[in-house]
C-alpha cells in the first residue's frame, strides 16, 4: 500500500483524454487534407537535436526555457522548442536530396519550460507549413490562400487574414532617415491592435525622443507620418496606394508584389477574406517580406490563430546558399480553444455506429458472428464483452456517443434476428435481419 | 564561413524525408481507421514523465537506455521508453473519468538510448492497442480479430497469428512439480522458432540439470514432456486437445477460454489465419493469459510484426484496484521494412493530381484563377511559382509523382483553354476547357 506511486503528470504537462484527443486528431486530419491538396508533403525530424544546432541563434530567453541535458554519451542535447529551426537544419542537411521549390507541412509537439499558466503548457503542438526556394508572388499567395482553405476546412468560415509587407515600411523609414530605429518602430506599431492608437502614439514619441531627436516638432511630425502610414483607407487597393505614396520610390518592388498578390486573390474570388493592414509587422527580425496574422471575426480577442511571413535566409546558420521561403503556423491549441468557445467543435466519444449489448454471455460467440457481418457491411461496431447490468452497458455506449444499440436474446439468436434500438430516441424495432438493421443504420 | 554549423542529426536518430513520411503517415491512417471501426479511441500522454513513475518497475537494462535528466525545476524526469507504462499511469490517474471496458490506441514516438545498429534507432514509433477492464473471451478475441483486420487494411493479407495461453503451460509445470522453473522454461521454449528443436532440447536438459535434478532419466523425461507439449498436432482443435490432456485438470479454465476464442474465430470466418502455437510464450513476466505473435507468411525471418497478450494487473504500481487487460503492439518500423521488402508499399511523392507549369510569369494571376477552379472541382493541384526551364519544372513534377501537367500559353489564356499533358505517357490534348480537363483527370 504505502508502496504505491502517486500517478501524476509533470507540472505544465497534461494527458489528452479520448474526447479531447478525438477532437485534436480530427482537426489535424482536416488540416492535413488541405495541405496535401495544395501539394505540401509531410516531413519529420527528431525530437532531440544537438543543442548547438537548436540554440545558436536563440536569445537568452529561449535558452532558459529549453529542456537541455547531457545524454548518456555526454552529448549536449535539447528537445526541440519549435519546428522552424529543425526545418532549417533539415533543408541544409538534405538540400541535395530535395527538390525546390520545396513545400512541407509538419504537425508535431514542441517543448518549452515556460512558467505554466492558464492555457499555456510546457508541451504543445505546432503546425507549420512552408514553401522554400521561390521568392515569388505565386508562393506568397499560395500560403495565404492555403491559410484560408485550411481554416475553412475545419469549419472556421468567419475569419480575416491581415496582410502587410515589411519592405514598404522599411522604405518609408529609409526615406525618413530613421531606418536605424526600424526594429523598435516595428515593435511599437505591431501592438496597435492590442494597446490602441494613443499608446502607440506615446510609444513612438518616446522612441524618437530617446533616439536623440530634440525638436518637439520633428518628433510630432515623424510620429504623425508613421501613424498616417498605418491608417486603414477602407479597401486593400486604397490602403496600398496610400502606403505607396508615403513610402516613395524605394517601395516600388514591394508595392508591385502586393498588387500581384491581391490580383491573385481577386482572380481566385477570395479577396474578401484579406485585409491590407500596415500595422501588422510580426515583431521578429526573421521576416523580410509579406507578413500576416489571422483573426476569428467572432473572437478577435484570442489573438492570431495563424501567422507567418516571408524570410530571405532560412538556413544561413548551416549553409552558404541563401534559401528564401514563405510560411505560416497555426496555433493549434489556441485555435481549438477558440473553436470550443464558439461552439464549432462537435464532441465525439468514439467512431462507432453501433454497440451489440451482452444480454447473455452464452451468446458471446453469436454476438461476434453478428458483429463480423455488420463490419463487412461497413458498420463500425463493438460487442460489449461482459454480461454487466444493462444500465452500466448503456452508460458506456452513451459515453462513447453511440447511436444504435443491438439487442439479441437467445430466442432471437436462434431465428437469426435482432432488436435495433436508437439510443437517443429510445425507439426500437424487433425481429430485424442484419441486412435490415444495416440499412436502417446507414439511412441515418 | 568558418562560422557555419554542420547540419547533422544525433547518432541513432534520423529525419523522415517526404517519401518515407508519406508512407508512414498513410500506414498510420489505415491502422487508425481499423482501430476506430472496432471502437478503440485515441489518447495521448506527455513525452516527459517523472522518472519515478516510468522507471520503478524497470530492470537495470531499461534504466541504462532511458533519456533521463534533471529539468530546470530540479525534477528527475525521463522521456518515455514505451507506451505501456504511461498507459498504466494514465488509467490509474483518470480511472474516475474513464469508463470500463476502456479501449484505447496510441501511436507515438518513444526513445531508448540503445547502441545504434542496422534498423535500430534511438527514436521510434510504437503502435499499441489495449482493452482494459474485462477478462473475457470476447475481449481476447476482439484484439486478435483487430490484429488481423488492421494488417489486412494496410494490404498485408498473408499472415498467421500464433496464439497460446500461458495458463495451460503453467498448469503442466505445476503438475510436473517444476513451477519454480517456469520463467526459464518459458524463455527456452519461446526460442523454438529462432533456434530450432535441438537447441531447445539442449537448453531444457541443461536447465533441469542445473536445477538440481540428478537422474538423467528424469531430465530426459521432463524435457520430453515439454517437447511433446509444444508439438503442433496439425489443427487448432487437435493441438488444444493434446495440450489439455497433458496439462490436466488444472488447465481446465484456460482450455475452455481458448475453445471459446476459437469458436469466435470460426463464427467470424477468420479461423484460418490463426495457429495455436504452444511454443509462443512471450518472455515477459507481465503476461498471464493469452499471448500471440504475428508472422508474415512470405517473410517470417523478420520476426513478429504484431505481438501482445493478456495481463492481470495493469496499474498495480499506482493503485490498489487490479485492472485486467489485453493488448497488442505493432512494430511499425519492422512492419514498414517488411512491406518494402515484399513490394507491398506504393511510393508516393505527393498527394497531387496535377501541376500547372509556369510558361510565362506574366500569366501568374491567370494560373491561380485556373488552379482555384480545379480545386473547386476536387482536383489537388499546384502552380509552379517561377518561369524556370521546363526540364526543371518537369523534374519537380516527376519527383512529386504527379500524373497530369497543365500548360497554358498567353494565347490559350486569352481563349480560356489549356493543354493537358499526361506526364507518364507524354500524350497531350490541346484546347480543352477546365471542365473537360477535370473530367479527363477524374476518369484516370
Amino acid at each position: 500500500m504505502s508502496d504505491l506511486i502517486q500517478p501524476k503528470v509533470l507540472k505544465g504537462f497534461r494527458d489528452s483524454l479520448p474526447d479531447a484527443e478525438i477532437l485534436r486528431s480530427l482537426l489535424v486530419e482536416q488540416l492535413t487534407s488541405a495541405f496535401r491538396s495544395f501539394g505540401f508533403v509531410p516531413i519529420d525530424t527528431p525530437v532531440l537535436e544537438y543543442s548547438e544546432i537548436l540554440l545558436r541563434k536563440s536569445n537568452g530567453e529561449t535558452e532558459k526555457q529549453v529542456f537541455r541535458f547531457e545524454d548518456n554519451g555526454h552529448r549536449d542535447v535539447s528537445m526541440r522548442f519549435d519546428l522552424t529551426v529543425p526545418f532549417a537544419r533539415f533543408v541544409a542537411e538534405h538540400k541535395d536530396e530535395l527538390y525546390f521549390p520545396f513545400k512541407r507541412y509538419h504537425i508535431a509537439k514542441v517543448w518549452r519550460g515556460e512558467k505554466p499558466q492558464a492555457g499555456r503548457y510546457r508541451e504543445f503542438y505546432q503546425c507549420d507549413f512552408d514553401m522554400v526556394g521561390s521568392d515569388s508572388a505565386t508562393s506568397d499567395f499560395e500560403i495565404l490562400s492555403l491559410m484560408k482553405t485550411a481554416l475553412n476546412t475545419i469549419g472556421v468560415k468567419k475569419i480575416h487574414i491581415h496582410v502587410n509587407h515589411r519592405g514598404i515600411l522599411n522604405a518609408l523609414l529609409e526615406k525618413l532617415g530613421i531606418k536605424n530605429l526600424s526594429e523598435d518602430i516595428l515593435r511599437a506599431i505591431d501592438k496597435l491592435m492590442k494597446v490602441g492608437i494613443e499608446e502607440v502614439t506615446k510609444n513612438l514619441n518616446d522612441l524618437f525622443a530617446a533616439s536623440g531627436e530634440t525638436s518637439a516638432e520633428q518628433i510630432k511630425q515623424k510620429t504623425a507620418t508613421i501613424l498616417d502610414f498605418i491608417r486603414d483607407c477602407g479597401s486593400f487597393e486604397a490602403t496600398l496606394s496610400h502606403m505607396a505614396s508615403l513610402a516613395g520610390e524605394g517601395a516600388k518592388d514591394c508595392v508591385e508584389r502586393m498588387r500581384q498578390i491581391y490580383s491573385m486573390m481577386q482572380a481566385s474570388g477570395i479577396d474578401a477574406a484579406y485585409v491590407l493592414d500596415p500595422s501588422i509587422t510580426r515583431g521578429l527580425d526573421y521576416y523580410t517580406g509579406v507578413v500576416y496574422e489571422t483573426f476569428l471575426d467572432e473572437l478577435p480577442s484570442i489573438g492570431s490563430v495563424c501567422s507567418g511571413g516571408r524570410y530571405d535566409n532560412l538556413a544561413g546558420l548551416y549553409m552558404k546558399e541563401k534559401i528564401s521561403g514563405v510560411g505560416s503556423s497555426i496555433g493549434l491549441d489556441r485555435l481549438l480553444a477558440g473553436l470550443e468557445q464558439l461552439g464549432l467543435t462537435t464532441a465525439k466519444g468514439s467512431f462507432l455506429d453501433a454497440e451489440i449489448f451482452c444480454l447473455d454471455s452464452s451468446l458471446a460467440v453469436h454476438y461476434q458472428k453478428v458483429a463480423s457481418v455488420f463490419r463487412q457491411n461497413g458498420i463500425a461496431i463493438e460487442v460489449f464483452p461482459d454480461a454487466k447490468k444493462m444500465n452500466q452497458q448503456y452508460q458506456v455506449a452513451e459515453k462513447k456517443g453511440i447511436e444504435w444499440g443491438i439487442l439479441i436474446k437467445p430466442e432471437e439468436a436462434q431465428k437469426n434476428v435482432l432488436t435495433l434500438k436508437n439510443l437517443k430516441t429510445r425507439e426500437q424495432k424487433e425481429a430485424l435481419s442484419i441486412e435490415q438493421a444495416c440499412a436502417l443504420i446507414r439511412r441515418q
